[in-house]
């Protein structure tokens, strides 16, 4: 395996935390995970594969939706058991509730209020073909 | 338990993960975890208070350093399992090894090269009284 993959701390069930930011806004957008697989992908295809928990299964973020993330920078933290991706958020969502950013509720006199607006709806999303 | 609180997805540790960013730069500083407990407190007192997983114990950001981070909003995300907080950052020095942020390195033509400088020596960090 390269050195810099030898270097990455994956927890006990072979996978490590994900955060997501767009590059020009600097917006937060997801929060995931990824396997040795999704992160090699990532690296070799110049945008985002997750693995999902949900379905045990990598996951090419836009495979249904068209919203690929496009890959600008990688960085791994000081315990290096987190990435932190710098990404093109293709059509400007990264939520399958069809916003920008999937942190969407805001803590407001202990309430979550939502605070991010849908900009396409996810019906539509999912049935159209891909751009 | 406050509905706020009940609405939150905790995995199957108790615990969620946690992404730090800086208010005024929107700068991802740090990722950690948040028992009830800690959420708790972080709300209660209006500063980061997590998780540590490595000391099972509760961690108020900065009770050694000084490095406090000050609370400016929490956002919940699409799946209720992932918090993002904005914060001022005291210091400006997130990570224990004196960097602004923790995600310290950048993966560049296969290698992970340190791009965040040391602002403050941590044997400096962690001896000296706090500010």
């Amino acid at each position: 395996m390269p050195a810099w993959l030898d270097q990455i701390q994956w927890n006990i069930d072979g996978l490590l935390p994900v955060v997501t930011q767009e590059t020009t806004s600097l917006k937060v957008l997801m929060h995931a995970w990824m396997n040795l697989e999704a992160l090699q992908k990532t690296v070799q295809e110049g945008k985002a594969v997750y693995w999902s928990r949900k379905r045990q299964a990598i996951w090419t973020k836009g495979e249904v939706s068209g919203h690929f993330q496009w890959v600008d920078d990688i960085y791994l933290d000081c315990d290096c058991d987190t990435l932190l991706l710098m990404v093109k958020q293709t059509g400007g969502i990264a939520c399958h509730t069809g916003r920008h950013s999937c942190f969407l509720m805001k803590l407001e006199q202990e309430t979550w209020q939502t605070t991010e607006p849908i900009l396409k709806n996810p019906e539509q999303i999912y049935n159209d073909p891909k751009p």
